[in-house]
């Protein structure tokens, strides 16, 4: 490795770092639609519809901790993770293929509880398991899933769409998988803390263990869409958190957004939470991530239709671009919104 | 992790495992026609081609070491491995998708490098790069790539269609990246013990250091082929070693064979370098591996077209299953072939 230019990874960030990467791509066949870039890549399949292809990769230490995490429930979000990709670009998922990296330290046992969870996801969501790869890991767990999907041309909807005007729609509720995760980093650090025997009581904080442990891909919604013939103009889903995403569909549709603080669902047992962890709310629904609900866009025109469907709300609009992305906070201040938390909050 | 039954991976080796999490799998869309259980999993595109995928997880320490692989030919390689599976199901590679864990010691030239060998593979062979994923990783290195490509139904040739009296046939040479793999190995032992300064001399060692480190997928043999209308019974590529791989179309065609160590394609230098290093010639073209040469079979009939064909030996024929899988010595003498070495040799 040749020092002599070296830049910083950090310096770049996730996406400054794919950006630079993936630069000079060139697609070079007709029915490579849409390459990087989106939460997946659409293929042609001749004539009918459009092949979807989304990949995840998740590692041991980084996206999942085993002290806590049953390797079911792991197997089970894996899938629906990726699962949940395909949903935002307004596809069907059909297929997926899994490659595992393990060490010594897992039995079979262990990889049939993980392909278990990874089945139960798959049966729910109507996915086929069509190959794979595993191979030894000198270190942790390693997990790659691609998932296939189906959409005709007309009905994906991509992050580039968002119009002036739009309203900004969101799924469900927010910050709940984030609190969920601090219940278990709290659990653990209390039974290392402990000599004697030690049983974590998660009574009433049951949804917020489900949103982290296992998350759902909302299917529903991108059927309900449907139902009331309402297409949006740009959906992806949150995984890195709202503010995230909405920077996302903000800066590739290139529009500006304004959000509304005190529209953003939050669930009850998320805000208890929240206050007992002496943690910020709004930051956590903003920031917290892994929810895996949709963000999407829909015309203004489609105020009234949109505003009855279960489980959507209607969190703020898209604006000209020169007016910046801002969350408006129930103080009625303005806050511009960062990928990761936001000013003077 | 529960220990109550504990069988070790160890036990089952990694296609028995791979056998045991999938034994349940059902597909459930009619598009799925081929999943588990080949080079690439087979999609069906609606009316016209079928869409075929693979994927390969590569972590370090297992599949590479970075100590003597230059980044770039690792992108290269790594994309090569990929592709190779489909030339082996007789179709056309069309686009990948990349996913990378990465540790802080790596800067971003580093992996502009690795996407450089990408991207010289994915030229050649005339493949878009359509997505991907990049993360942290706590530890090493960690590669996965997924490919797709097309091929009409009646051309895709999987590891079972081998039939009694059908001739073996093998591509190019075997045991050279095998060869190439140790010449890397003892360079660095000797480096390692070196305090000066040394520069390894791989003078006259040149075709095995490019079999280890920039394989090529076999895209000739695939077209010479077609253009002799010869399309095989059974394919596979060899990335883990002859034995192996005639192992899987013997198993999956539900035949024997019998191969002659005499009709074996090994290189030149191949030949000197496994002299010097003491090491059974024979072992290595057999269970190397890596050489990503194309292993198939065709009907008898079809002898004369393909012993004229460039870069393609007969190496023996397929028998009835009660009779076995051999090899047989130069001095006559049966060897039953196995995954890993073979008795008696």
């Amino acid at each position: 490795m040749d020092n002599s230019e070296r830049t910083e990874i950090a310096d770049l960030g996730e996406f400054g770092l794919i950006d630079r990467l993936t630069q000079n791509i060139q697609l070079k066949n007709a029915g490579s639609r849409k390459g990087v870039g989106d939460d997946a890549a659409v293929v042609s399949c001749e004539n009918g519809l459009l092949t979807l292809v989304t990949t995840d990769l998740l590692l041991e230490g980084i996206h999942f901790d085993l002290t806590y995490v049953p390797l079911m429930h792991l197997g089970y979000k894996a899938a629906v993770v990726n699962i949940s990709d395909i949903y935002a670009m307004n596809g069907t998922p059909k297929q997926i293929t899994v490659s595992l990296g393990i060490s010594k330290r897992f039995s079979v046992e262990d990889l049939e509880n993980f392909y278990t969870g990874l089945e139960t996801a798959c049966n729910e969501y109507g996915v086929d398991i069509i190959g794979g790869d595993t191979s030894a890991s000198l270190t942790g767990l390693a997990i790659s899933i691609t998932c296939l999907g189906e959409a005709a041309e007309d009905k994906i909807v991509y992050r580039n769409g968002a119009k002036e005007a739009d309203l900004i729609c969101v799924s469900g509720d927010l910050g709940g998988a984030y609190m969920g995760l601090q219940l278990l980093e709290r659990e653990k650090r209390i039974f290392a803390g402990e000599t004697g025997s030690f049983t974590p009581d998660f009574t009433g904080r049951e949804y917020l263990l489900e949103r982290q442990l296992k998350p759902r891909a909302r299917r529903d919604v991108i059927e309900r869409l449907a139902g009331n013939d309402i297409l949006p103009t740009a959906m992806i889903d949150i995984s890195d958190g709202l503010s995230s995403e909405l920077l996302h569909i903000c800066k590739q549709s290139m529009v500006g957004c304004r959000v509304y603080e005190e529209h953003i669902p939050i669930d009850y047992q998320t805000a208890v939470m929240a206050e007992e962890f002496n943690m910020n709310l709004v930051t956590a629904a903003l920031n917290g991530g892994e929810d895996y609900e949709l963000l999407f866009t829909v015309p203004l025109s489609m105020h009234e239709k949109v505003s009855t469907l279960k489980e959507v709300k209607i969190i703020g609009y898209i604006t000209n671009s020169s007016l910046g992305t801002h969350l408006i906070a129930r103080d009625g201040t303005e806050h511009r919104l960062k990928a990761q938390g936001w000013n003077s909050l």
